[in-house]
């Protein structure tokens, strides 16, 4: 939701400085040409995540070819904390990829369950569905969405000093407030399962990891997608950044 | 998610009590038939909001007709504290119909605000939408869908004693989670503005209203539905059912 028209807003690879100038990748051209109608010198806002957030100008050298001439840095980059997602792919995961970049997830991590069903796994899709949604909320980097992994490799090679909140379907964990209230702004990623829920040796070898926190969401059966907006939403208002009362800057 | 495989669960208007025989809908017959590829005297679970939720026997009189023999009451109704949301129609209300749903919503309401750009509100369909969503999340009870109202009329039938939250995306909201833990468990609703946000005009109206309460969640600008399920998730968490650690019947 915003007051005002939206500005365009895109992400490039490439890096950003003052005078420097950029091509528009062959789906930005299409998008500012034809989707937005763009006149010659436009002002649009890039960002890369590693140097925040540009005004650039949009130049049309042909039919097809747009360039970017990058004038002025708008925004500083800012240094989010970690917080990843770790999903069972389900259905709706193109979803989860877009919510989880509104919600300043910093990395997403496909891992294969059990009764995990769906075989095919498109993270160049996911990876473009969190891009538009980060260019859509203003956020100023773009989470990272990991090769899909099995369970075990998963759990293996979680980073030390990283807190992993598991979705316990069952009703054995914690309530979340609960959980988050005790707990501190750390590294830390969130866990779903499958639409089957994860079997009991995962369950088993979830809860007794040292880094582990078994949460709850109440007593109704959340989908997958569900039940991870709704734990990412919970962090970012008890741990994260929607605990400030500094307002965002109107646009 | 779930353990199990799920059973089949089924909203139904009639009246439930033991011993009694009902016809299913076309549309429940054709799933049961169809989709579900039912067995002659299968039982399902039958809720309708009032009654609890009791266990019955599918039984085929023809390959059309199908009826229900109520058997026994599994769940006794609870009771669900007021929780609205109201939000002005969005290309993805179906979707917030089916979030709400699953996070305990006991109404929505459709608000026609200025920047609403969405003329065809097919409450049929949301209703829908949510009912399926209860029988996935084993609730007792199905939110109730109503007609599209103005916003001056939703502000003037706005009911006493229930408090109104709504998402101020200006920045000038008080942090949801500060908001919610200074307040009680009360009848309220939360409010969530069109693509283009609320205008100014709204705004003011809104902020003056002595039942009315301006929420912020965070820097980042979600969209209407991811700031509907984020804020019905934090309330829940802090002032719900998630808040206490009794964990739900596994099925």
């Amino acid at each position: 939701m915003s007051k005002t028209k939206a500005r365009i807003r895109l992400f490039v690879n490439d890096s950003l400085a003052e005078g420097s100038c950029l091509t528009a990748s062959n789906a930005q051209a299409h998008y500012l040409l034809h989707v937005m109608r763009c006149k010659p010198g436009q002002r649009v806002a890039l960002f890369n995540g590693r140097e925040g957030e540009w005004w650039a100008k949009v130049i049309f050298q042909t039919k097809r070819d747009v360039q970017y001439h990058v004038e002025k840095q708008s925004q500083v980059q800012d240094s989010t904390p970690a917080l990843w997602l770790a999903f069972a792919p389900v259905k709706r995961m193109d979803f989860i990829a877009e919510k989880a970049s509104e919600l300043g997830v910093t990395a997403l991590l496909p891992v294969i369950t059990q009764r995990t069903d769906i075989k095919r796994i498109n993270t160049g899709r996911l990876q473009l569905h969190a891009i538009e949604a980060a260019e859509q909320c203003s956020r100023l980097s773009v989470p990272q969405v990991r090769s899909p992994e099995s369970f075990d490799k998963f759990i293996a090679s979680w980073p030390k000093g990283y807190r992993l909140y598991f979705l316990d379907e069952s009703g054995g964990g914690l309530p979340i407030a609960k959980a988050l209230m005790a707990a501190r702004q750390e590294p830390c990623g969130f866990m779903t399962g499958p639409e089957g829920g994860f079997v009991q040796s995962e369950l088993d070898v979830l809860r007794q990891l040292p880094f582990s926190r078994a949460i709850g969401l109440g007593p109704r059966l959340l989908r997958a997608e569900t039940a991870a907006i709704a734990a990412l939403a919970c962090w970012q208002a008890l741990l994260g950044d929607w605990v400030s009362e500094v307002g965002r800057v109107s646009r």
